[in-house]
């Protein structure tokens, strides 16, 4: 069998060491290089914190040319930032070097929402290099939109699609929950929305036209609201405190319009700890259409975990996959890897004796 | 664009009605053909049922090899029987004439369950023929294994499966009603276990063996249990009369085995109007291990309609893959098309502009 899948991982934040951790479980996958630049961390600091040994494992760098090519990946994990621009210069390095890339920024589930030019280039460059590039995660990713193509498999039709996800934010760092204002006063919650501070959920429009790509679907418009979750209660994290009368996260919603009609309801209130206030948490999908089908999961699916094992998961899918970008909906479905990853590179057509 | 999608259909029996009612709702796709052997039928009454002009749109033809010939088609649609050696001879005159294949037969779902043998020279066949075969279907192929390793996707760890399917058979027609025993008495039920005319569900196996080879996990063995689900009221259905006392379905169960542990247990409750008993029908699936996971789909996915729109939803699929034998867990998944089905023929890589 080949060597172990050689990972770079890219990022060191909590998405990141929950990914090694994830890897650092599973046979046939190695760890070989993290690369951040932080300004309180040097690299002996970053491997502690990531759990791994810095000088004996992994090559630890600031400058991702470097780590390319000290580290040689086969595949690199991108764990950074949630926007295409942001993401996009390492992802282009990368590919370049004709190394495969995973990333979890949510824009990087359906690139050409936020940027058709870089979408475009970012297929290009993969193609010339012989490389995949694929954008993964809980939502935008898996429950929001690979979940609800896959349901709607089952159906002749579809009229509309309609998913909530209400989820619990106590796990997540401090970059997420500063994104939903969780902590903040109502006023500083409207600030925060008018200056852009506060984005709410990262992903409605990547997930919407996920699915209409999938469906055949062309959207005309889609329309998004957000509104505070003011708690009544003393709410707390390691990350964040929520006194009563402050925000404990943001309702998200956004409705996508075709041919003038409602065709996808997308809603997502995101908090810390709802069940303080008797929220239940849950994933919910329904389609209407022939036939109608509905779907819930309850609790939610835990999105930091869930992240992590997918960002892991598509591994050999993205080895397996034709160089370009693709996305969750264009390659086989994820599945538990429960073997050495190598085992499931190229399995191509299934064995028939398997 | 090419000529609509030329599709043959084998069978004529309620679900290949269905198939061909779907198939009259898309565009870009053409029923040109329809072949089966009936004593009660000619061409044009197997015509006049399926909703077909014989004359005008579509040779009905009892010999498959003359279909072919006639009808040119780009891929046939199996709706005939369940089981893998009564559908082989079949898919492998229509693969070796180059024509791609999806089946509905339960053991088409992961045919290498059955027979090996059969399963190696039909992935030889194919390859041989530039042609592709899948198995598809609600169940096995969607519910209980398909759906199952998209959920299992999400997790880092896998420990053990569970999944339920709860369903009404009222839509079935007199063959699925027959081979769960539904209308007879206790001990002819008991008698037709023995005697092997009773089969319960078919494809646990299946489903198992499919999940199990999508997470690298071997199975030693597979216990399965069938018990009647006696009726205490009256329930009929265009096809059946079950009698208070007598039998209204059959409660399946399969426990599949992985180094001495449980790790797969799947039940299946199948009877006309459970309604009527006041049981509830549902999907349920339930995964232990890092996160745990469950989902519930309640009422059930309504099995007939689903496997008629799994059919059609993965023609493009199924044209757009690697020649040989394929599973449904290492295509793309499908997804309720809703546009013209030759525009999802290879998208391969995503449109960026999608």
């Amino acid at each position: 069998m080949r060597d172990s899948i050689r990972v770079l991982i890219l990022g060191s934040g909590q998405m990141a060491r929950e990914i090694v951790r994830v890897l650092q479980s599973k046979r046939g996958v190695a760890v070989v290089g993290v690369c951040d630049r932080r300004p309180d961390l040097d690299a002996a600091g970053i491997a502690g914190i990531m759990g791994l040994d810095a000088d004996v494992d992994v090559q630890v760098e600031s400058d991702l040319a470097t780590a390319i090519q000290r580290v040689q990946p086969d595949i690199a994990i991108q764990a950074t930032r949630s926007h295409l621009v942001e993401v996009w210069p390492d992802i282009r390095l990368l590919l370049s070097g004709g190394v495969s890339v995973i990333s979890i920024a949510e824009e990087m589930a359906f690139p050409s929402c936020s940027s058709k030019a870089i979408a475009r280039q970012m297929h290009d460059v993969a193609l010339a290099n012989g490389a995949v590039v694929l954008g993964t995660g809980v939502n935008p990713g898996f429950v929001m939109d690979l979940l609800v193509i896959v349901l709607s498999g089952v159906c002749a039709h579809v009229d509309s699609i309609s998913a909530t996800r209400a989820n619990d934010l106590s796990p997540y760092g401090p970059s997420v929950l500063k994104a939903q204002g969780v902590g903040m006063t109502p006023d500083a919650f409207d600030r925060g929305l008018r200056d852009g501070s506060i984005s709410g959920h990262i992903g409605f429009r990547q997930s919407m036209h996920m699915v209409a790509h999938a469906l055949g679907w062309t959207i005309d418009t889609i329309e998004e609201t957000r509104e505070p979750i003011v708690s009544t209660v003393r709410r707390e994290t390691p990350h964040v405190v929520v006194e009563p009368g402050c925000v404990a996260g943001c309702l998200h919603r956004a409705v996508a319009y075709r041919n003038g009609a409602q065709v996808i309801t997308l809603t997502h209130p995101q908090q810390v700890h709802p069940a303080l206030e008797g929220e239940t948490t849950a994933d919910r999908i329904e389609i209407r259409g022939v036939p109608n089908i509905q779907f819930e999961g309850c609790p939610e699916i835990p999105g930091g975990q869930a992240t992590a094992a997918l960002a892991v998961n598509v591994i050999p899918r993205v080895l397996s996959a034709s160089p370009g970008l693709h996305t969750m909906a264009d390659l086989p479905v994820p599945a538990a890897l429960s073997a050495d990853v190598r085992k499931f590179i190229q399995p191509g057509v299934v064995a028939p004796d398997g």
